[in-house]
This record gives structure tokens, C-alpha cells and sequence, in this order.
């Protein structure tokens, strides 16, 4: 058989991350600063157990091993939406829905398949979730980089009017952002800038993506308000996860909306997998209603923190011409990069004799160039011991790999 | 905001079975024959707990609550392998690789991604489950019906020739069956016809979808090998799932395909959820393994049997001038056509008023038209009692609206 695929299969190759995890992961003796993950201390088993088991012997199983509603479980949409007021402080949880779907990565999945025809244009922070440019080039639109102002925190505006202007048959249907600790820059974009993307997506009538997987996790600082907050017209999508506050697995993650643009989320979602496992669903609203939801997103947030402070302690140590790096606020990353003097390849090929992961900065660049010397760091998923060793080999590599040192 | 969504988007629309599922449900007064459901004593609750309790006391929680590989956990899928080839047989499964998606609607969802462009055609049997339609309209691909000949239970293969045959463009990408206990019509395509059928696809390189969610559930008769057991050119995507043999919230199904089609359908969901719930994907794998699956199965069997029997008796008490339907030898649905003398109207209002729920042939109908006085009866999930009281209803609206009787 000589297969014949769609055109829009021929823009995808499997992500080098998802690629090489599973092989890493195996390999116990690696330390990795790679991947996304949550450590495995971050799961309150105990919990989980418990309402389980209350669930299967006590709960009516139509409640949650049935067919279930499209938009998700109406209890865990409320519980949702009241969290989104109180503790997140969206206001538009009072008058918007929400719709659960499976995880944040279906939710930008979905949103491109409805907002987006063949050709349309996608843009996105020039370093950006590599699953979300997969999204969008997985429907035929075509991701487009926004450079960043670095300093500031944020994305170039004048390039972003300046696109919008020149975008005269409307092919821009979507500005996607990370805008609270960025992955994989850690960058929070401050409130005042928030204001000005904001205007010009209503200047311009462009629907903003707010992508909002880390937002619980502030380790310093002030919480900046979300995009979301000051949407008075419907233009932003807000969606948010419980991978990085419970457990990826459960594959969770909601979006609010305006109600025409809900409308055809659900209808996609129908269209893709009926709904998201109720079980799952039904647990997070016991959690969240019965088990002190919030305290044990405070605990992942101390436990996070010390690993945070170790970085930074770590970190803080090296010498800007040999490694610079941007301090997050929160959220699980750091993005890295090397001086002008270290030489790239030699530093990366010592971590790997030494058994250190890190993501380096092309796999998450839109290009998918340009970001040679730089390197992104998650602290979450390693121990702090972990951390220490890990750390000191990454100084290692910096004194081998710089020119002048190694000469 | 003047919102303007995606074209792909205006050719889908809410389900009416969904649509009014929920609303139905929650009447408990209401006999549903409607919706393919399991019933509330189908799940195995206490294996299933006890399962849950083990895995959240002794099971490390990087298995079951962590990021895990898109195409499934690993013992997972080799133990629907194995289950393809001793139960289901299909010694095809001991060479392909299994991927774990999310239900068969996902299934059908991410081969059409795969396989169709916009404008592209997949034929189905010219009444069909409704999801799957939305799944072709979903990429913009064209569902066309292919007609029945119900005497013979298949589809009518001189216009599925004469359709191949014509197709210069190569336009036609699938053919999605379902060939065991077909939706909604409870059809069975007799063996012979599915070698012509698969030589038809093998001649004008087409690939067969093979859905099969309702494939355990044979009643009476022999098992008829699946179209898959044919393929020596890997043209057939086999998708099973674990909905109406377990629990549908729990969402698992899986596809059996040939390498060069299962790479593209991984990738695919890749950017679509990353994969399916890894937690339900462990407890069924320890059900698989430790606690008596067939027998659970075998079981499930015998719980519908009876219903199944039940709906026998009551409806081959109707004169075929009244009601005709066709025996199936399995699965969850019965087809029935009222006779040219029932005003179909008046018999469906007056189910309706007496709160007996069906599904109208149309709603099934890929044009949408067509079955008037065809509906579907699904036998799982009304009790026995229900069954009894639902058929004495289905009776009185038969003599309610005969021309003959009533005038």
C-alpha cells in the first residue's frame, strides 16, 4: 500500500522532547532539568486514595463511569468557576462558563480547530510551548514569532501593531501567549503591558490564547492579574491545567470563555472525544470541595519554592559572561544563556557525558533557530540534591567549554 | 466582537442526541431505549475499587499520575495485542502495534485528521453512528452514503464499485464501517461480503475503518472473523474500545494498524491531548492481567442476553404490516420500521407524551433524510421491567396510529 496523508500531517514531526523522554526517564541515573514534570512527591496520594475509594463505594456510578456531558461535570465547572473569582481573581468567572477539557494542550487544540482555516496565521512568543505551535501548524495556520523585549519582560509591541496593521485580509486570528511564568523564558509580562496587548487586540479585533498552566505557582512577588481581567469584550480565552497543581495523568485542564466562542469549543470537543474522563473530573471537585484543594496547592508551592531558591543560590554564583539568566517569579522554568566565550556545543556535549538534561533553546524557538546558546532549566521535577550535583556540573561544563579557559 | 470562526466549524452541529441526552436522563420517569448506554449494574464497582485502592496505596505514582508516552501504556497495549489475537482473533495483532486513544470517537477523529483533506470523501453505510460523520465534517471531508442492502446485511458493493471505480481524483481516502452489530441498524456483513469488500478496497487502494466498540457483545450465532483478519496490505485501521465492555467515562479505545498509519495517528494525538488518562489505563491493565476480565465480560454478556431475549419476544409479537425489524445477533441496537400503515408522527408523539424514549431513523441518516419511519431501540440499558413496559407502550402507539384502526 502506497499511504497518501493529509497536506496538514506533512507540517507535524514528533516533538524531539516527547521523543527522547520516555528513553531519558528510564535511565534513572540522569538528572534531568528537562522536562515539565511534577516531582513524584508532588501527588497527594493519600488524598486521591481516599476519595477513590469513597467514590467506588458510596457514589451512584452513573455519576462518574457513564457518558457525561460535553462541556464536563457541572459541579466541578461551578467549583471551577468560583476558584477563578476568589482565589484567581478573574471576575469574568462570574458571568463566563467554562468547559473541561483534557488538559491545556487539547484546549489550544481546540481553539486553533475552531478559529483557524488553512493558511490563517497564529501569532505566538518568539521561544514558546512547542505543543501549541504543533496545535496550530496541526490544522494548516501557520505559527508566527513575536520577538520579545527581554528586558521588559515582554513581547515587542510596535512589531505586534505594526503586524496587526499590515494584516489587511485578517489571516491573524490568534495571538497566543503565555503571559505568567513563561515557558520556556519564565518571563512575566507586567500588568501595564498586559494593558497595552489587550488594547490593540481590541483595536484590531484579535482573539488572545491566555495560557495559563503555572499560574498558581508565585514563589516572590506580586501576583500580576491576568490578561483575562480586563476583557470586556470577549476576546480572551483563558485556560488553565491541573497538571502542574495535581497530576498530568489525570489529563484536566478548563477554558473560559465568552459564550459564542464556548459554543463551538464544546461542539469540537463533542467532535474529538465525546468528553473527559468523569472520574477523574468527579475527584477534583470531592478534592476541591471536601479536602483542602488549597492548602495542597500551597504545600506544592513551599515545596516548589525551596528548589526555586536553590536555583537562584546556584545560579546566582556564575559569572554574567559566562552564563546569564532571567529570574522567574514562578511557574516550573528558567531560561538560560551562555556567554559569548562559551563555546556551545563543547558545554552541551559535557552535559550529556554527564548524564544532565536540559532543553536547549531551539526545540521551543517557533523558527526553530536562533536561540544556539541558550537553554532552558525546570526545577520542579528534580531533588534538591539533584540540583546541587546537577548545578555543579553545568559549572563544570561553563570552565571547560569557555575559550579562553580551555586555550 | 464580531467573532468569525473556522470553516470547518459551520459544517458541524450539536448532535440531537446529545443535545437532549442529559435532559432525558435526568427524568428518571422516562424509559430510554434512546442512547447506547451501559446500565448503572454493568460496571464492576468493587473490582474496580479494589483495584484503585491497590494502585494508591502500593503503586509508585510516576506509573499511573505522571506525563506518560502518547501511544499508551506499554503493558497496556500488550495486552489488547494479546486479546486481539486469542479473543478477538486477529493474528494481525501479533504483528501491528496498538495506540491508546480516548474512545473510538477519538479514533475516527484522529484517522480523518490523518487521512483527509478538505474536500476529501469517506464513504459510510448510508445510516451510521452520528459521531463519526461529525468527525469527517470535522476536517471538512465529505461523508457520502454508501446504500444497504439489509437482506443480505451489507453495504450494496456495485455502487461501492462503481463509486471507487469512477473516483479518477482519488478523492475517496476512507471507508468507515462498522460490520459487526452495525449502529443503529444491529446488521452483521456475513463473511463473504467482507472479503468482497476488502478485495474492493485492496483493488482501488482504499482503507477500511474498522469500528468495533460493540464486537464483544455476540448473543447468538457464530462470531464472524473482522474485516481485519483479511488485511495482508495493512489497509485496515481496526478501532476498539473499552466503553460498552467497562465503563465509557473511563474514555479508552484503541487502533491496530499498520506502522505507517499508526506514526501519523500517534503524532496526531500527540497535538491533540498528549494521550489518554494514564490512571484508567493502568486499572484496566490490572484487570486485564489480575482479575478476571473474560469473566466480567462473559457476564455482561449474559446480563444483556436476557434483555436482548426479552425484546425478541415482544417484538416478533407485531405483524410485519405494523413493525419490522431486523434480528441482530449481538451488540446494543435493534433497527425497526413501522409499516406503510402507521402514521409515523402520531406514533412518535405519542411515545413521546407517554415518555418512552427512541431515536428517529434520521438522526442516524449521513443525509440527514430518508428513514422516517425507521428508529432505533437500544435494549442495554432499561431494565427488564422497563423493557416490558416500554414495548406495551411501543404497542399501544402502533394500534394508536394505524390509518386503518384509528379511522
Amino acid at each position: 500500500m502506497n499511504y497518501q496523508f493529509s497536506d496538514r500531517m506533512s507540517q507535524l514531526k514528533v516533538s524531539p522532547l516527547r521523543e527522547n523522554a520516555h528513553k531519558n526517564m528510564e535511565q534513572k541515573e540522569v538528572i534531568s532539568f528537562a522536562y515539565g514534570y511534577p516531582p513524584v512527591d508532588a501527588f497527594p496520594m493519600e488524598t486521591m486514595g481516599e476519595i477513590a475509594a469513597t467514590m467506588f463505594s458510596e457514589f451512584d456510578p452513573e455519576s462518574f463511569l457513564q457518558y457525561g456531558a460535553t462541556e464536563g461535570y457541572p459541579e466541578l465547572r461551578r467549583l471551577l468557576k468560583k476558584r477563578l473569582q476568589l482565589v484567581t481573581n478573574i471576575p469574568q468567572a462570574g458571568q463566563e462558563e467554562v468547559v473541561i477539557v483534557s488538559g491545556s494542550s487539547q484546549a489550544m487544540d481546540l481553539a486553533v480547530r475552531v478559529l483557524c482555516n488553512e493558511g490563517d496565521i497564529v501569532l505566538c512568543e518568539e521561544q514558546t510551548f512547542s505543543g501549541a505551535v504543533n496545535a496550530i501548524k496541526g490544522y494548516g495556520a501557520i505559527p508566527m514569532a513575536l520577538p520579545m523585549d527581554l528586558e521588559k519582560q515582554t513581547i515587542d509591541l510596535t512589531v505586534l501593531e505594526a503586524m496587526l496593521k499590515r494584516d489587511q485580509q485578517k489571516r491573524i486570528k490568534l495571538l497566543y501567549l503565555i503571559p505568567t511564568f513563561q515557558n520556556p523564558l519564565g518571563t512575566s509580562i507586567p500588568f501595564e503591558e498586559r494593558k497595552k496587548i489587550y488594547a490593540l487586540a481590541k483595536k484590531y479585533q484579535v482573539i488572545i490564547f491566555e495560557d495559563d498552566p503555572y499560574g498558581d505557582l508565585l514563589y516572590q512577588g506580586e501576583a500580576i492579574p491576568k490578561i483575562k481581567t480586563l476583557d470586556t469584550e470577549g476576546l480572551v480565552i483563558y485556560a488553565g491545567s491541573f497538571s502542574k497543581i495535581l497530576a498530568p495523568s489525570c489529563r484536566l485542564g478548563f477554558i473560559l470563555a465568552s459564550d459564542p466562542i464556548l459554543e463551538k469549543l464544546i461542539l469540537a470537543k463533542q467532535v474529538s472525544d465525546s468528553h473527559s474522563n468523569f472520574f477523574w473530573q468527579v475527584l477534583v471537585a470531592e478534592f476541591m470541595k471536601h479536602y483542602q484543594f488549597e492548602a495542597h496547592v500551597a504545600s506544592l508551592k513551599g515545596l516548589y519554592k525551596e528548589k526555586f531558591n536553590l536555583m537562584m543560590t546556584c545560579l546566582q554564583a556564575f559569572k554574567e559572561e559566562e552564563l546569564s539568566f532571567i529570574e522567574p517569579t514562578g511557574g516550573y522554568f528558567i531560561c538560560c544563556k551562555l556567554g559569548e566565550e562559551v563555546e556551545e556545543e563543547r558545554f552541551f556535549d559535557y552535559l550529556e557525558k554527564q548524564k544532565v538534561a536540559i532543553i536547549p533553546g531551539n526545540v521551543m524557538s517557533v523558527a526553530g533557530k536562533g536561540y544556539e546558546k541558550s537553554f532552558r532549566l525546570n526545577f520542579t521535577k528534580p531533588t534538591l540534591k539533584e540540583i546541587k550535583q546537577g548545578m555543579r556540573i553545568i559549572a563544570e561544563g561553563l570552565q571547560i567549554a569557555t575559550y579562553s579557559k580551555a586555550m
